[in-house]
């Protein structure tokens, strides 16, 4: 799933608990843990965390050897994951994860330019060799695109664009100047030093995108970054990491959706909007210009405003605010 | 009017009907059309559309031989215009104005860099030989510049600018990692493929013109996109495609200005505010800081909020609810 | 304190008033004025100006030879300085800072690009021989770092980058695309001509700063910007000129902080939010996502909305029209 090397082969639960200053059941010391992964996608060698009780569904189901959470919350788990009871358990869990995969909360700038003469590129590009590019795709002046990147058939890059750390599918269009795969804003601090968040995920844009100029679009945390087919997004919008956007939306100019939100099928969402983190918009969603949407919203719903309400509420605040001004 | 080629000379009314499925009087299959434009544009020779009862008085003067138009709205055309009837005017005018024009909704990275010697320009600069510069105009560097583009005198270019498709006056200043002149974002789904809106149109930047950086200004899809003599513009600011700006406007960071919007003289616009499309906001008006626009202004008002109201009405609201709290 | 040139050594009151079309009592005619400076940096070879009674005990208190202000506010200067009475202080004031620092006003994208061998950059990068970088420091593509810059030891610089007129400690991380040091937005119209604020200033980034994509952090009009140590910010943020932020503040995506506005310490700024300029935010404030600062905050003060209240008001204002709807 991710592009970046893990460095060790596994730590016991021992070594785990000591780095995150967790009591062990000593029964459990020699425990052996591969790999670090959501809950929902952990499996019997892998460690992870459950910090928040809207997950209690995949905490209940989860095949992890162990987890960092909670006392409250470690009662969900099965009986056949260990609990690693923590008063911080995300950030004990992201410093495990650091440990795994050293270098994916930074950004590599180191290419090897070996420009594949197959590649319909325009001047001053630096293109790994490492990467991939699909037939009949084009690409601007001065684009700059990393190892861990492979982009599909017949897309259009303009120039000045950055990508790295993501799978592109065909027919996509990226306009100029729009960087994509980079690492996302998370860190706590912790005694006085900033503790990066592990950015092992990925961007990935689905075929039949189409992205404006000057868009961030993160890379992933633990999971990917997503934007789902036929969907399409004007300039200057930022997407956080591990926001996952549905097939046939359009997202008007400089809006900004925070991390971890789910956005269904075929939504609009009108200019300079905003999205509140780890939240899930249904299909269908219609957004007015500017709102700032602060909690789920489901099927077929229509908001406007900041926070946002339905935009039948919207209009009825807006008129009763009108008549008594007349 | 336009920099793109026109691709066919002409199409006749029954091959236009055929394109668009819309149902031709036998007596009109054989009048020719040579070129798609405006309604307020449109000569003898020229089909138009005319699909918002907004722009009535235009649609009663207008000189075009063809015009597509719903059922409704086709009374208001004069008898010397041929109505065309659908139930999707605006969709199937641009099918025509696509097959004219077919390389006008996509931006060319393609460039014939032959830097003339006179122009002072800094280091890995891309400009076409076919683009014109005057003189004292100063360029920075990784600048791009394309063949669609007239640059005047004693401008001032920053570095990373990308210009396309655009006429730029005298004593212009225009910041680093500005983008001038790409295409803008229209489109519909028909069937599942996505049309894109034409964009023939070009960025027209008056003299004495100053823009900040990360700027978007979208060239215009039938007419242009304008920013008129002495207007300023801050950082990060989107003007999307037809977008008209007065003179010795100011508009603040992080402004977005949505679609066929026209804005007049003299206006003052405080940063991270924005305007919905197909306004008019008139001359000497002042739009308070993070205001989302949403009707038409009157020359001299000053609005502040979302929706925004008159600055009068915006400290009321303010102050009543100061008082409810004391 | 600035890097740029003082194009001449001094101007005596005689010319300075008749720049500035001020009446001087002839006694003063021949009194040097060697420099510009604000009210309270200003010593006894310098002129300052007064124009904003906010500023009244710096004014009390100040050291300047002259002071140009206007005829209510001059009563409040010490005898020691010399008031110049003026309907528009700041512009007449700008008239002579512009005299002593022509270039300041313009970005120089000149470039004398003699690498040092001991610089860690990638490709394609402009880095001035003048400029200082520290050990260890990365550098990505495309850079361009300009003759008055000085960058400290371990920092990661990505690509597309410019920086100008700034000091950068050590420890900063700086993603790809931003912006540091160029002019800020300010100008005002005098019979029809621009006449631009000078840009003296400088950006300081201190030491553990992270600043995202795409940002843009102009450089201060007669003091600094500033960004205090260990502060992060996301993508596309608009940091105006002699904005000084203050140490382990986190602001979110694209909000913007318009000019001269002081942020204290430990301050979380949710993404999207804008604060006005000239205003004072304390230490440990609190700002939800999306909102319009437009007044000073007390230290601890937690707010939201547009204009933003305290959170607790917030919420009761969402609630009680909540409940109305129910």
């Amino acid at each position: 799933m991710s592009f970046f090397k893990k460095e060790i082969n596994f730590l016991n639960l021992k070594e785990i608990s000591d780095i995150c200053a967790i009591n062990l059941d000593s029964k459990y010391k020699n425990k052996k843990i591969f790999n670090t992964k959501n809950l929902h996608e952990a499996t019997e060698n892998d460690l992870t965390f459950f910090s928040d009780s809207k997950y209690i569904n995949q905490a209940k189901k989860t095949k992890a050897k162990a987890c960092i959470t909670s006392y409250n919350l470690s009662e969900a788990l099965p009986s056949t994951t260990i609990p690693l009871i923590s008063n911080i358990p995300l950030i004990n869990f992201y410093k495990i994860v650091n440990k795994f995969y050293p270098d994916a909360s930074l950004d590599d700038e180191n290419i090897f330019n070996k420009k594949n003469k197959n590649i319909y590129a325009g001047k001053n590009c630096l293109i790994d060799y490492r990467s991939k590019v699909g037939d009949k795709t084009k690409i601007g002046n001065n684009v700059i695109i990393k190892k861990n990147v492979s982009i599909g058939k017949s897309c259009i890059i303009g120039s000045n664009v950055i990508i790295e750390n993501a799978l592109i599918g065909d027919n996509v269009l990226i306009k100029s100047g729009t960087l994509i795969g980079q690492i996302g804003f998370g860190f706590k601090f912790i005694n006085g030093e900033r503790l990066r968040f592990p950015h092992l995920g990925r961007v990935v844009i689905e075929n039949s995108v189409q992205i404006g100029s000057y868009c961030t679009i993160d890379r992933g945390s633990l999971g990917d970054t997503v934007i789902g087919e036929f969907s399409s997004l004007d300039n200057q919008i930022q997407i956080a990491h591990n926001v996952k956007i549905g097939n046939y939306c359009m997202i008007a100019a400089q809006c900004g959706i925070a991390g971890s939100t789910i956005v269904g099928n075929n939504v609009l969402i009108g200019g300079q909007s905003g999205i509140s983190g780890h939240l899930k918009i249904g299909n269908n969603v219609k957004i007015g210009g500017k709102s700032g949407v602060t909690s789920n919203l489901e099927d077929g719903a229509s908001v406007m405003g900041y926070p946002a309400v339905s935009i039948r509420e919207f209009a009825k605040m807006r008129n009763s605010y009108e008549k008594k001004r007349n």
